[in-house]
């Protein structure tokens, strides 16, 4: 893969946000020497680079009740040596969803000798294991694991812990294209590679996202990353002095992280997810609030954002209302302690004038689960051990 | 890459027509010894084998006033080791869309540092180096080539053969995924990397062909593409007396050859192109009528059809007419010395039922350009060796 080089860097405490890097070339052949000249304006990562990577990674894929046909295709298109963990939380009344998808997911890696690993989000055991490891933030009044794709998300990358993995990532199950499934995870990988700290992020920018309907139109930014996008970047502005434009990858539901670092974040609910990774980030190592972590604050955090080349064809699922997905993530940044009362308002505001708040109404907060560190792995490991083959598709 | 194992095959004089076979997995991972039991179901092609064949093979873009977007996407695409040559078609009068190419190629190639050929049709040393070799077939009665993508791909293939590669491959420019093109590249590879032959011919099936208005809708097979195949089969079943289904590419644009294939078989114009070069192997290598390569004959002709992952999206421009597609196809069947007089009954009747033929209307016969073996090589390449450098996008 050869990515633009990284051209500008933007501090904030030890965070380091990286400008955005634009995937030039999917498939950068054989091993070579890199002739100089290139090397100021290109970054050729190898792949044996991107391979030994891989093989250190879990990608995790929530499902919730997706069409069949498209799961297969995107785990078809995960690189062979990195280790899918699909985290479901499809029914399993009516039809037995769940099950289908299973037998999907093993079916695949029988032919293709992989492994894999699927869960569903209320299973028993791993209820039970989280309560017993004090991880009750994530239970409902049920005792089981909450709804939410970010409570899956924290499956998966507890169980990316379990599996000894270095990287986890995330890949929504409802894409069309299974080379952009590819790309992305190449993407991680080469993203990765340019990191210099054990805590880094990966964050996608898809090129296009193709309006399907009536005729291909492709749209470049959706209205509520931009939002989020602006916001979050006067965050930024406000605390440094210098305006700033630097986050375009606000909303990117595609990201991967170092478990160094996924362990150490909060994982909001909803489509707050993503922004809330990047406001905690910016609370807890750009120098203005206490560290939660010294060994990261020392390491610092590095932040990716790179653009593919594929563009980015999903499942529509009905029309969401604009509310549902702005004011979730501009939430993060409105109930963040690095928010000062002008941008508060400037955002209350926008969300008034643009029909999605009552003018009085309050801003919902959002719901925070701890992060993954809260957990006692140890005691999790141990009482998880015993039922750890019954995840895996494959009989072992 | 990770493909379904031939299943099947069936023969047809000294062809081997190859059932479909499913690409499994697109990025089988590091390089392994294969368990056992894997192999009777699956072929693991590792990254080394495509990647070395990659390194001997062209790929040919023709191209006609496209989205200059879509041509960078689908250039983006293609694995490094293989020579790109586009060759176009396009206007240079009014809008020199053939210099915009040109330098979206020139960019791309300067930035990842690989070397790319690109050709207008209308070249005048090339017309000249064309009529002194003897192939004035190609010409038109100004004395430069005759519009057409076939006489495009024929271009494409006298300079992959100038370029001593040892196969020739064929994408379109209008495709919307890069991340598909990547994936017939190395479907092809892959493809060429099973054959016995060294005159094999890889041809693809898509996934699917998405219909993108008003919503998605995944289309298996298109209609021209359905009765395109049952005539060839009927072609078939017919000589050998058992009834076959064995043909699923007829129409396939996505397709490759061995050089040593591609210059000895004819060319026709327009939606005949693919259909006959089918329809050639079958009357000189079915062992039915006179073989016009003996060699080719000895060592048979090996027909690999390899279904995507991805779906295949492109360019919608405006409405094809049925007649315009499907006739050229089933003229190459209905002109062959292979096709009875009661197979071309029953191809003017559909025609008719479909309202693209009148009662007593006869099927248009389709041009045919003879092979590029007829070319003087020697002498086209010694005319062409000093304008060579003017094709070429990085200067050298």
């Amino acid at each position: 893969m050869r990515l633009e080089s990284l051209r500008y860097t933007e501090r904030f405490g030890s965070v380091r946000i990286n400008d955005l890097q634009k995937v030039l070339e999917l498939d950068s052949g054989k091993k070579s020497e890199t002739p100089r000249k290139e090397e100021i304006a290109v970054h050729k990562i190898e792949d044996e680079v991107i391979k030994d990577i891989e093989g250190r990674m879990a990608i995790v894929i929530p499902i919730k009740d997706e069409k069949l046909k498209l799961f297969e295709g995107v785990i078809s298109g995960i690189p062979h040596d990195c280790l899918i963990i699909a985290v479901s939380n499809s029914q399993k009344k009516r039809v037995d969803r769940f099950r289908m998808e299973r037998d999907t997911l093993a079916q695949f890696c029988r032919f293709t000798q992989r492994r894999a690993l699927v869960i569903h989000q209320k299973d028993e055991n791993l209820a039970q294991g989280l309560a017993q490891a004090g991880y009750s933030d994530m239970l409902d009044e049920k005792g089981v694991v909450r709804d939410g794709k970010s409570e899956g998300m924290i499956i998966g990358i507890l169980l990316a812990m379990l599996n000894k993995k270095e990287y986890v990532a995330f890949i929504d199950s409802d894409n069309y294209i299974p080379g952009a499934v590819w790309e992305y995870v190449k993407i991680y990988a080469a993203g990765f590679s340019l990191a210099q700290s054990p805590y880094a992020m990966v964050r996608v920018l898809w090129h296009y996202k193709p309006k399907i309907s009536p005729e291909m139109y492709f749209k470049k930014w959706g209205r509520v990353s931009e939002i989020t996008n602006k916001h979050i970047n006067a965050l930024l502005s406000e605390k440094t002095g210098f305006e700033t434009e630097i986050i375009k990858t606000a909303n990117a539901g595609e990201h991967a992280m170092t478990i160094k670092l996924a362990e150490i974040l909060p994982y909001a609910s909803g489509y707050a997810v993503e922004p809330q990774e990047l406001v905690s980030i910016f609370e807890g190592f750009g120098g203005i609030l206490p560290t939660g972590s010294q060994a990261a604050a020392k390491h610092g955090i590095e932040i990716f954002q790179i653009e593919t080349r594929n563009p980015h064809l999903h499942e529509e699922r009905g029309r969401m209302h604009l509310r549902e997905m702005l004011v979730p993530g501009l939430s993060t940044i409105y109930y963040s302690d690095l928010c000062d009362k002008k941008l508060k308002e400037r955002m209350s505001q926008e969300l008034i004038d643009l029909g999605t708040l009552q003018p009085g109404e309050e801003i919902p907060r959002p719901h925070l689960v701890p992060p993954p560190k809260k957990v006692d792995v140890q005691s999790f490991a141990s009482f998880m051990k015993e039922h750890l083959y019954t995840y895996s598709v494959l009989e072992e």
